[in-house]
């Protein structure tokens, strides 16, 4: 049997070394050059061409390379199998120091001070803090991660999640209470699933509910938010800024107001990072188990979406 | 008796009300508005004029309004009393997040997407981490709790102070182990007190001693840096950035060049803050203490310079 790797966008090579590495024995191809689709019991994808998994009949397993799998579950032609993803400290560290960079800037006025720097003023006046009150929107294992890591740096955190979560230090909240979360916070960050309850969220009828000004950070998807309402949001000062990782359409058009807004950040969904290192163990592991008929590691509820 | 408040730099107001708060009955003036200059016995000073002290013939104790007491200990005309300084949680958690933002901006390639975003372009191929391993020199306690706070994000931290100190997590080192501290970093954080040890510590000498490419972080004193061997270590590639709060002249001469470096990232002195709400409390105790002739919090070691 052997393992297939569909995953136009990136480069298999180290993924395929790492898991050599695990066991010599396997045998790894790498989609389109599949010399027997009927040997393919396990599909390891990211961003993979829709309907192509059908084509595996003897199919038991498929992994994601990283902690999303909406563009797993949108398949409208995806085979009966079990789905897993990556749940990764590595993935949560980069995670981590990606919204504590974005949140500290907001907090130190990095932009005022490099502005200033321009212009060589020499501002001791301006007090050069911005009071913060972080919400993470999304409080699964990310982002519990993150709010940890905010907490520890001394900073005030809540999280939202739908069912709620107890973390110590954190105030937390669950359905019912969003209105609450966002009334609370100035700093809202989304670190959330791809699911249907989730598409495009991030929009007016949302943003109206915060504080006036928040400002937002989104390193969940790009589908979970209407950039034309961000836009707007800015515009009548309901948001203050935004850092965005994500976007509705990747690579962002150049022909997006984004690009340029002087209020918006961007990078180019570069936020979190599954490497090869931290997501092959969890993928080999599953393909073992898999084979044993155990038990599977991080399967997704295709229910829920994550 | 009275206090008196001699900070030119400052407004007393807000320390005034927070010292009242704490007991209404307290007699405090600003200088240079003192009746009777017998009746001082206790001096809060941030940048006098030197010499000034001595016309005070029943001071007892002098309070530094901040952490840094150099501009205490150098006033030639320093009467033989007790000098205190802040140590503030307040100060600490701001030194905390300016350095935590300084060094995840560079973690993260902060700058590279911020030109990339002006270029419009959406670049996934480069590694999206710079690895950093960052050295806090001067480990006392705010050293420690930067330490803490790196280490909190997951970050790798080292940590030199003369006395060693034992903080779990954190490779520490001590006087003689110098060049080996300096050798396993390439983030070099200051946070040292101003002494004559201290004095222009930040050159050639120890620059060269530095992995090559180090990255430097300065929120300890000016004086610590000579800002010409700086501007060489970035010329000859030792320094690959640095990021500055303080200055061998404040404010920083519109004609130096640090403004201008595309290396330099600098801000006007603002890194820690220290609020009336956090220092008052220590001045107001330790005049309690001094008036009881008891031990003080937070006494300096004239010896030791800090």
């Amino acid at each position: 049997m052997s393992i297939v790797i569909i995953a136009p966008s990136r480069d298999s090579t180290n993924w395929i070394k790492q898991l050599k590495k695990l066991d010599s024995e396997l045998v790894i191809e790498v989609y389109p050059d599949v010399a027997d689709p009927a040997t393919v019991d396990c599909a390891v994808v990211w961003l993979y061409p829709h309907g192509i998994l059908k084509s595996y009949p003897n199919l038991k397993l498929i992994c994601s390379m990283g902690a999303g799998v909406d563009h797993i579950l949108r398949d409208p032609d995806l085979p009966e199998v079990p789905v897993t993803r990556v749940v990764s400290e590595r993935l949560a560290f980069s995670m981590n120091t990606y919204v504590a960079m974005a949140v500290l800037n907001l907090h130190r006025n990095y932009d005022k001070y490099q502005e200033d720097q321009i212009g060589k003023v020499w501002d001791q006046e301006t007090f050069p803090e911005t009071e913060v009150s972080v919400g993470v929107f999304g409080f699964g294992y990310l982002g519990q991660q993150i709010g940890l890591t905010l907490k520890a740096i001394g900073l005030e955190v809540h999280g939202y999640s739908q069912t709620r979560k107890k973390v110590e230090g954190i105030k937390t909240y669950g359905t019912g209470e969003l209105d609450k979360f966002l009334s609370e916070i100035n700093v809202l960050v989304g670190v959330l699933p791809m699911t249907e309850n989730t598409r495009g969220i991030f929009s007016m009828p949302l943003f109206e509910k915060l504080k006036k000004p928040t400002y937002f950070i989104n390193v969940g998807r790009g589908n979970q938010q209407k950039e034309s309402d961000i836009l707007l949001a800015l515009e009548k000062g309901i948001l203050s800024g935004a850092m965005l990782d994500v976007f509705e359409k990747e690579p962002l058009p150049k022909d997006s107001p984004l690009w340029t807004h002087p209020k918006v950040k961007l990078t180019p969904h570069i936020a979190g990072i599954t490497n090869p290192d931290a997501a092959v163990p969890q993928i080999f592991e599953n393909y073992k188990l898999m084979k044993r008929g155990k038990s599977l590691i991080n399967k997704v509820d295709k229910n829920k979406g994550y």
